[in-house]
């Protein structure tokens, strides 16, 4: 909980901050609304509920109909909580005393959600900063807080969202060691995946050793979001796992696997992807698309340093791929005209990563004033920022063969001339690599928060019985 | 998808005969629209979809976005799918064309969704009957189709809900087959939960356990609902397990253990309740309060048959458990007058059971006319009627020691004076029994079809290590 009340210090300064420079009084409330329990559809079926991503962030409350404030000018929190019906005792369980909560979440005062404009009234009717802004990643905006009676007060919808925002992208000491804790876990969990993946399973099989190792050994009830397991050809859907697409194909001798699965612990997520031959040996074309995905994973975590252009890092990304399909002869010519004409997005139609925190797709990306590039496909990058200290952010490059962009490549006639299309054929039923760590940003470089074998001969011996970690992570 | 495709046919049936009875031409189109694809608050998260249950019930897709038509005069169906974006090939998967959703999903024609307006224009504006109606379940109302263009036709939202809401009810033979199937996966990872449970591990444990049994050998990705693992004094919560209880308690020696678990297949659904001890020995209390209830569980089995009323079950039910009671002193006076003070509900204050199928409280429970009984605490009884042949229903009697219900019995003068409290003292800390079964009704009787330990001595054998089934299944 101390994490929680240290994100609301860094946000009641940046606020101060924000309004000193625009010389606006510093005085007013943050008021948040948190998430409510949700049913499916016209049933009374409950969706196991997740706090709203901002909320949790504020306050780390866990249960759902809750509201937050926090005072501006004083810094002090009160939580609002939901007033139970006396049948939750026999349904839910005890309800619980207003100084639990106060105790729980450690702020300095609770009150009932029907006591919000009582409270607010009391305080010769203060300015209430409400979170309204678009997520850069869905498109989709926050919902200010509501409340009976809010009409009587006056709101700003404007000023809190991009401050919130922006404290959300670097992450301190105490949100870094959920992240390398869920990292931890899922790391793990992946070796486990992966010993035990053998031809014959089903993809669900994977998904669910995964997640049971997860919750079992590392109490992880959430993850970051759904399974994608793929094997074969599905390793080219970026997105495979979903209800259309379920994890269940058989899993073949001679495919590769790709597994991007992570899970969640204290509101804060990891997102890691392993790329293996589902029969524990890569064959002579799975080592030349693994290696050139690797060394374009391995490339630039060695650069990223404070001040690093993740257009720059995402360029370099695709660069080494390509020199790597030319060496391996699926593609050929000059590298610069291949990136000049955007092949490298042939390959890796997907961004090279993205922050991380308690959203898998973290807010922040793109800052008021920075727009998404236009060089043709690079829109799909989901930040262009400069990296600064204390961010987290994925790397996971990615080599896939996707039919729908390669054709399209075989169909402008300037592009086709540089892939060996006999040799590209052989990979036709390929599908797709992915290697992604999760990365944190220090003064001088960064660092892997991720433990997976990630050399074809570290995957290969873990397969085959060998312990990991085999030597201590890297720092 | 024969199944879904016998329920439309038995639907069309019962609307033919609903619209003959009051005379109304028997054409028109009954038309649904499925559920879409959930993100969490403003961010990407994207859900696990699980189709709307209605949608399920007549159609059987897995995709989000869809809608389906049935032309009651021939008894044809039509699906509607979503046109997707090409960009949707390379993150979610191969863009299917339509005649794979014909072939998959056993209908007579599909077009695309942007199309519903033109396809029944061409019908000379037939009146369409829409999915309208309250959940008596969860209060909430099922949501009608809507599409660009529907003012143009006529709609009908009455005649639908409590006719196909009725064809739910008796289940046809495929779908008792998933029933049991989803019933035969349930119970064996509750055996293997059971097997495993020791004291010092966490109640997350055993719901992983669960999960990933029910995953990994059975191919079940949902669940009906969220994992009651409640053990110790948790076990008096009925719905303990959500975020706010999420399972977090450590297995004390000497605790007793409550597991309502049930797993999904084919969107049909199990509902299984086991209760016994952590440390695998029955407690001469918790032998007294565990037969009482397997008392109760198995008295109402046997009384189970076309005509028998719910009411008398549940009645019958609470009665069994109160002669437990005073046998084992833990009440004292005439059980007839304890019945007309409704003490029985003290002990179990949840109805007996409720339908079972698609949705876990599955629909139909109260037809229209039928209300909830007004007999104090009589209230939580999910149904009244009276049992038809092929329902599937659930049996789940329980005796909890619930604070703020005995509090209450202690508080009222005449009520009190059944109690033996200084022997209830000792129960303070128990929780509860439930033990839960899925009862399919015959023409003669009813057939569990759960199988799972539940004598006392057959619970102490398996968890010692014997093996389970150690009979057939009974019948």
């Amino acid at each position: 909980m101390e994490l929680h009340a240290h994100n609301r210090e860094r946000l009641v300064a940046a606020l101060r901050a924000h309004l000193s420079t625009s010389g606006r009084p510093l005085r007013g409330f943050v008021l948040l609304q948190g998430g409510e329990e949700q049913t499916r559809h016209c049933t009374d079926y409950e969706e196991l509920f997740r706090q709203e991503s901002y909320f949790a962030y504020l306050f780390g409350v866990r249960e759902p109909g809750f509201y937050g404030a926090v005072d501006i000018a004083s810094g002090q929190s009160v939580l609002f909580a939901p007033r139970l019906k006396a049948d939750y005792a026999v349904w839910m369980g005890e309800i619980k005393p207003l100084s639990y909560f106060k105790d729980r979440y450690k702020v300095d005062m609770v009150f009932y959600v029907d006591e919000i404009e009582q409270f607010f009234s009391e305080h010769e009717k203060p300015l209430l900063f409400l979170l309204y802004g678009k997520s850069t990643n869905s498109g989709n905006y926050s919902k200010p807080a509501s409340f009976q009676g809010i009409d009587k007060f006056d709101t700003d919808l404007n000023t809190l969202h991009p401050v919130v925002t922006e404290c959300r992208v670097t992450k301190s000491d105490m949100e870094l060691a959920l992240i390398q804790y869920a990292n931890d876990v899922s790391s793990e969990a992946h070796v486990e995946v992966m010993r035990r993946a053998k031809p014959g399973m089903k993809e669900y099989q994977l998904e669910s050793t995964f997640l049971h190792h997860a919750y079992m050994y590392g109490a992880c009830r959430h993850c970051s979001y759904t399974c994608i397991c793929a094997t074969g050809e599905n390793s080219s859907v970026l997105h495979y796992g979903h209800s259309a697409a379920p994890n269940d194909s058989t899993l073949k001798d001679g495919d590769m696997a790709l597994m991007d699965m992570g899970a969640e612990y204290g509101f804060y997520g990891s997102d890691i992807t392993c790329s293996y031959p589902v029969n524990g040996k890569f064959s002579s074309n799975q080592r030349t698309i693994y290696n050139a995905v690797l060394k374009a994973h391995d490339s630039v975590i060695s650069r990223m340093r404070p001040g690093v252009k993740w257009i720059d890092m995402h360029e370099l990304a695709e660069r080494t791929i390509l020199e790597a399909l030319e060496k391996g002869n699926l593609i050929r010519g000059d590298i610069d005209d291949m990136m000049a004409r955007r092949l490298g997005a042939v390959f890796m139609p997907h961004g090279l990563g993205h922050f991380l925190g308690i959203d898998t797709h973290d807010v922040g990306d793109y800052l008021e004033g920075l727009h998404k590039p236009k060089k043709p496909r690079m829109s799909s990058l989901r930040t262009i920022r400069e990296l600064q200290q204390d961010m987290v952010i994925t790397v996971e490059p990615g080599c896939y063969f996707i039919d729908a962009l390669l054709r399209a490549a075989k169909d402008d006639p300037i592009s086709s001339k540089f892939f060996n299309w006999e040799e590209i054929e052989k990979y036709k039923t390929f599908g797709g690599v992915r290697i992604e760590s999760n990365l944190y940003v220090t003064a001088q470089g960064c660092k892997n928060l991720t433990n997976c074998p990630r050399e074809t001969w570290e995957i290969e011996a873990v397969m085959a019985g060998a312990p990991w970690p085999s030597r201590a992570p890297c720092s």
